[in-house]
């Protein structure tokens, strides 16, 4: 994992990718699938998503206020089912999984190293937390691995099926309006 | 277009594809692209979405708290970046662009009928909107061309690259912990 720049680390996250949500409390790392999330501001960069009671790494994530946001590719599709499939109550995913947590910078929450991306955010606003299950994260570090071959994200239709990216276009010459995707 | 339940809407957004946001002011439409949003609740449904005051739509946005969110398939993809290249304020993008306004049942804005999906929508919440331009939006109808062949949705790699839905793997055997997968 290299690091990535934290205002282009919304890249991995506007396309509305499946992602894991890596936490720790007390030592012990949990992980869950996630793919209510959107991208709010991308220079900060600020991330909203939504998690609640239900979800057995929701006390890690409110007593820390801390998470990663890992990023999977194709390769660990039947993975991220098999995380939402278990509860960090009964199984230590990391070892189920065969997933290698790597430490942090920042929070105490571990990276997956088999990740395309991951970043590390800490909750900024919880005030709808109650009312809507809300949060705001700020990404306060990120790291990308350039090397993994593969690269497609995961896309949950909701319905327990996934569709991974296809077809790449690249459009940046069509978008005068935005001369900054071609350089930055 | 024919009715979508309202409890299976959030399948085409769960996916992060680019929206198109269809709103309407003293009679006049127009459209935008976004994919900064998020499902917040499947059943009601909800959803988080941002955009701003630097957005032509957001007068009409904020004024009748009311738009339509249209789903492009992949045959869009260039109008979209079309759409998001120019300004309300200078283009009728339905007619610039050949897309075909029709009547929605509950909001003045129009759907788009080139659409996979369409969601009508009102501003529930705006209470960030000062703060991170962030609403939530309730749709309170939805529909669906179940006819249109291209079913690949888009999704925007922050870049000017898009991403189209390739494999598709249906993992809802897999499930076990969300019977209702199969089901509904």
């Amino acid at each position: 994992m290299i690091e990535l720049p934290l205002n282009k680390a919304y890249r991995f996250l506007e396309p509305g990718p499946v992602v894991l949500v890596s936490t720790a409390l007390d030592g012990r790392a949990n992980l869950m699938a996630m793919s209510y999330h959107m991208m709010m501001d991308d220079e900060l960069p600020l991330i909203g998503c939504s998690l609640g009671p239900w979800n057995h790494s929701y006390r890690a994530f409110r007593d820390t206020g801390e998470c990663v946001l890992a990023v999977p590719g194709a390769d660990l599709v039947q993975t991220v089912v098999d995380i939402g499939n278990c509860s960090g109550a009964d199984v230590d995913k990391f070892a189920a999984f065969g997933l290698t947590a790597l430490p942090a910078a920042q929070v105490a929450a571990p990276l997956v190293a088999q990740c395309l991306a991951n970043l590390e955010c800490r909750i900024v606003d919880d005030h709808m937390a109650d009312s809507h299950n809300f949060f705001i994260l700020q990404a306060i570090q990120a790291w990308t691995d350039p090397e993994r071959a593969e690269r497609r994200l995961i896309h949950h239709n909701g319905d327990g099926t996934f569709s991974l990216d296809g077809e790449k276009l690249d459009l940046r010459d069509r978008m005068t309006r935005w001369p900054g995707y071609v350089d930055r």
